[in-house]
């Protein structure tokens, strides 16, 4: 059971936008100098977390990304599953249906109770992360942070404009 | 974020054999009929039971498999993890620590914030799986059940020794 590497990314991304100064923004290429990530796949991910009304975009060379709602709206949730889907990695192909041992489908009307056990306890883990916000995040890292975030991407901004 | 296919393999197989007499075992070629499961993948997902304290297995032409321990102290999480493993499935490769935006080592001796949040998430999966016992699922089972399950599995038998 794995989430994809880039779920780390999104999560960091978004917390480093939630540090700009309102109505700032930072290009695809500024974060990609910021953690050393591969630009394709990071692209990739900031369209899905656009397209998941966790970033809005603004084009053009001056252009680049910003949290589409304040940092007390997005939750942990929204960005992995932006990236992830939503899906319980529980998979019920309904085995209790075949072979000698078969239940007959009538008796089989309801969810299996394992894959409803399965499910509560993928739920339990969903309502975790629906229950931190980037604001709670932002909460935890020292004052002087945003100061040095933005100082950091705009070094990286000038250079990779250069 | 997947579990294996075998997973819900190993946990109908578990309650099934939580069905048997005490003292009885079923096999692998049984079990395999009962669910028309693939034989060596399944003989795989056993042994995997087995080394996990869920199952016991003795060898032998009138051998097979059975609980190790109680129906009430063997947990979903337990078979969960004898087939997929112990691992968060957020992946932190610390990419707080690289590219322009690096933090100083320093700065790093605890756990990212985020992977903390999403370890806190995997944790209440773990939690509300390790809630769930084999006893648990055999009690919402019809009154029924056990009988049945005990009937097809030696029609299973006979058959896979003819």
């Amino acid at each position: 059971m794995k989430l994809p590497v880039s779920t780390e990314w999104v999560l960091h991304c978004a917390s480093t936008l939630a540090q700009l100064e309102p109505g700032t923004t930072a290009s695809a290429a500024q974060l990609v100098e910021y953690y050393d990530l591969p630009a394709a796949s990071l692209a990739k991910q900031l369209q899905a977390l656009v397209k998941a009304g966790v970033l809005s975009a603004t084009p053009g060379p001056r252009g680049g990304f910003r949290l589409a709602r304040p940092a007390t709206e997005i939750t942990l949730l929204q960005m992995v599953e932006a990236v992830d889907g939503v899906s319980d990695p529980y998979q019920c192909r309904e085995i209790r249906q075949q072979g000698r041992g078969a239940l007959p489908a009538d008796e089989c009307r309801s969810v299996c109770i394992l894959a409803e056990k399965m499910a509560e306890a993928y739920n339990a883990w969903r309502r975790s992360l629906a229950g931190v916000t980037l604001a709670d995040i932002l909460a935890t890292l020292p004052p002087s942070a945003p100061a040095r975030t933005r100082s950091r991407l705009t070094v990286a901004a000038r250079s990779a404009t250069e």
